[in-house]
């Protein structure tokens, strides 16, 4: 197999979207913007999904579906999300096609034109207020902890399968509280829960920390978010949990009867993760050869390739790799026997290696001689060969010891790349020759910010929640800080 | 807890409005034919994905996803797709909003403005076809087998829930074959996948059949569908499968090289089930206290209610009722213990006959005394008291029974309310008298069956699979007929 995969170091960018194309994770549709989730791709992206509805459910939430199109009136209610959400959107104006008299095919009806137009979803918190209006009352209603699996649109003017894309797949939990303190709590019990997925599904390390005023999102008091690093040393905000405030239960009139029988306001938090985690887990993990993927998240843990040369040599092989197939997945695995008769064992290895893989097995006449076979682990590529019946055991192990393998080699390249610097100087330096995460003091103020990022293209990615307390100056203006903040390129 | 509920013999559209609704379901939400579907009503629904999803991928097919937008020039490649979809749909024009200058929140931006309209898919046909273009080279691409989870969008003038709402939730399978034959075989394996799942999981009879030219889904060459009977005596059709021949193919220029060589248009297939099951699960089996849920698809199966008067009672209950729990638990059910102290016992028996969990389990002290509970069965209100220690295995068996008691009852009513008469005026009076399935022979043609339509209201749901060969005379125009086909007034 011919895989074309450019080279990271040649051109990171390039081998980025080889590799989503290659591996059959996406494709870019004839609508621009949009993407085709081909089935490999798909079926990560269920994996995930399922283990995040797993935790969410476990965290108390049920899931809901709501209206995918949001009228136009309904973003001006808050002021802040108008701005940030309401601008770069599909605007639905009409409801009905009809024959064009010239003949070329339909056009728009201009008698079916909408009273108020309808935006496709970018978010829901509007929609969603605007029901849970009709949904609380008293203090019995609360808490109310709902999640929606939806397709939300961001009209993007520059994008990159899976990491900006103009339609998206995501969840978005929209949570109702009594108290202030309880919806502060849920909001970061969720980043805990992001946190927790990255990290022991997706074998991503990533930093939880607060946003500045500047990055929240538009209509919240507080975004929390985890940072994750990328093999170029840029940054990947891979998910975020907002505190809401009572900002949308104002803007949408929100109120219960309290325990004392007051009428309050409510509490909101809000909080998603989409196909970008996609992005994330390949550019972390993944090589010149392909995907790496973590086991607990790979749609295949093992492959079987038989090596033969005559069809009776397959027949032999077949009978002794079936029992152990079945073993296999007994063990919970999924294992995929390759027995494609049209490609050679070196195709076959070289496009489970781009899939990622994590475990391939093979056997040839020499291995049944022996009561052998040979395994080899996709992340570091080494091969051995042990003896048939401890197969199992030796796989079952094998992929745990990968799946903390991979964590571990994107924590020490974090570690690597992780910097601390008190000159601006040294900071430019840094971004330009050594990309990565760099800790550094900062005012406070947007203004500052605002100006890093215009002068080096480095955002403040968050506040760690970790950082700990330490006087300093601010590495641009030389004004008092008193922690680090964590600074890098992003995408 | 005052149910409200209108009886079915008072008004039955009322019935399925208030029980859709008081159930917790769905509603209706602010934008015009849109629901909300509640978490209640959405755990329905999941089920009902996770039993079809694992159905799908048993028979071969992968989940993917495709565009949200179709370019409003795909629906006119294939003459009569376009005349069944591309009139009544949501049409997006534009792609920014702006400040409006007189200060009343955001207008359309008149100059982002799209070159070509978008059209929020209906369903998704055109734009899969033109991306299998780039996928099918060779007979090795092939079969292939596609599903897609996703919403879709009709502007339906008058809608109801779950029945017919401008969105809606589906799946849609897309499938490519190297033959004729093949692609045949799916469509009809498909229909079949969905019988199973509407009998064995939703406890809902079908009948399986070819539907009439005028019936058939726009773009294919037949139409084949399951159709339910409700209790009002109409049809609800729940599900189609589609054989489409090489129209699409041809229509988005889609060749494949033969094993012998040559270049053939590709053959194909398209089948889906929608939220609209929801509505086909509720009036089948639900009476005028609420929801009867078939057990293989409740959320909940057993609800534990104590019943006492102070809470040292409670307490006492609760000793004894945590410990079931978990023995109903490790038996793979979904067991909710009612302890809410705010509420009398009456109003949670009605609360919980209203969502239709299919047994209640209710303790009180004298119970504990003479170590035994009592057990209600939803489908038939039927109460008894059992020993305690027999309550698992009896609960085990009696939702066993539940499930085909259910199954049993509504093909009890679909005989009882299938007709068959060869005399149009007799046919007529069936229809206001006894509503229900009708047997008749028909002349074939489109022209009778609009008239019978137009006339009656009744339409032919399909020319059932099983029906016998049998001679007789059109029951309208008298003209020749081979066998009965099946005629309702429908939803």
């Amino acid at each position: 197999m011919a895989k074309e995969i450019t080279g990271r170091k040649e051109n990171y960018s390039q081998w980025y979207n080889d590799l989503v194309v290659k591996a059959g994770l996406a494709d870019n549709s004839s609508v621009r913007g949009c993407m085709v989730i081909k089935p490999y791709g798909h079926a990560i992206w269920e994996n995930m999904k399922n283990v995040l509805d797993q935790k969410f459910k476990a965290t108390g939430h049920s899931n809901a579906y709501f209206p995918l199109f949001i009228p136009k009136s309904f973003f001006s209610r808050e002021a802040s999300h108008v701005e940030g959400f309401a601008k770069e959107c599909a605007v639905v104006t009409h409801y009905r096609l009809k024959n064009d008299p010239d003949g070329n095919g339909v056009i728009v009806d201009e008698d079916a034109k909408l009273e108020e137009e309808l935006i496709v979803r970018p978010t829901s918190e509007t929609i969603i207020w605007n029901t849970y209006k009709g949904w609380i009352q008293s203090y019995r209603d609360l808490p109310l902890l709902i999640n929606q699996w939806a397709n939300v649109v961001r009209w993007e003017m520059r994008t990159r399968l899976f990491l900006r894309t103009t339609e998206f797949l995501w969840q978005e939990g929209h949570t109702a509280h009594a108290t202030e303190k309880e919806a502060m709590e849920e909001a970061m019990k969720m980043i805990g829960v992001y946190a927790d997925f990255a990290e022991n599904y997706l074998a991503i390390p990533v930093i939880k920390g607060t946003k500045s005023a500047n990055e929240r999102f538009a209509g919240a008091i507080d975004t929390y978010s985890i940072e994750a690093l990328m093999q170029d040393g840029k940054a990947l905000q891979s998910g975020t949990s907002h505190f809401l405030g009572q900002n949308f239960a104002k803007a949408f009139d929100v109120k219960f009867a309290s325990k004392e029988g007051s009428l309050d306001y409510v509490w909101a938090t809000s909080w998603g993760v989409s196909t970008r985690l996609m992005g994330a887990l390949i550019m972390a993990h993944s090589d010149d050869n392909g995907l790496v993927l973590p086991p607990k998240i790979a749609p295949v843990h093992v492959v079987i390739v038989p090596i033969y040369q005559k069809s009776e040599q397959l027949s032999l092989l077949t009978e002794k790799i079936l029992p152990l197939k079945k073993e296999l997945e007994a063990l919970g695995l999924v294992v995929d026997f390759d027995d494609r008769d049209h490609v050679k064992p070196g195709f076959k290895f070289a496009e489970h290696e781009l899939k990622g893989v994590p475990v391939r097995i093979a056997i040839g006449p020499r291995d049944l001689e022996n009561n052998t076979l040979e395994i080899a682990r996709r992340d570091t590529l080494e091969k051995c060969t042990i003896a048939f019946n401890e197969a199992p055991g030796y796989v079952k192990n094998l992929l745990e010891d990968i799946q903390s393998n991979i964590f571990n080699k994107a924590l020490k390249f974090r570690d690597q790349n992780t910097y601390k610097t008190d000159d601006y100087e040294e900071f430019k330096r840094l971004l330009d020759e050594k990309p990565g995460f760099i800790l550094a003091h900062w005012d406070g103020t947007t203004e500052t910010e605002l100006r890093i990022k215009e002068e080096t293209k480095a955002t403040i990615r968050c506040i760690p929640f970790d950082a700990a307390p330490e006087e300093g100056k601010c590495i641009l203006t030389g004004k008092p800080s008193s922690r680090r903040v964590l600074f890098a390129r992003a995408y």
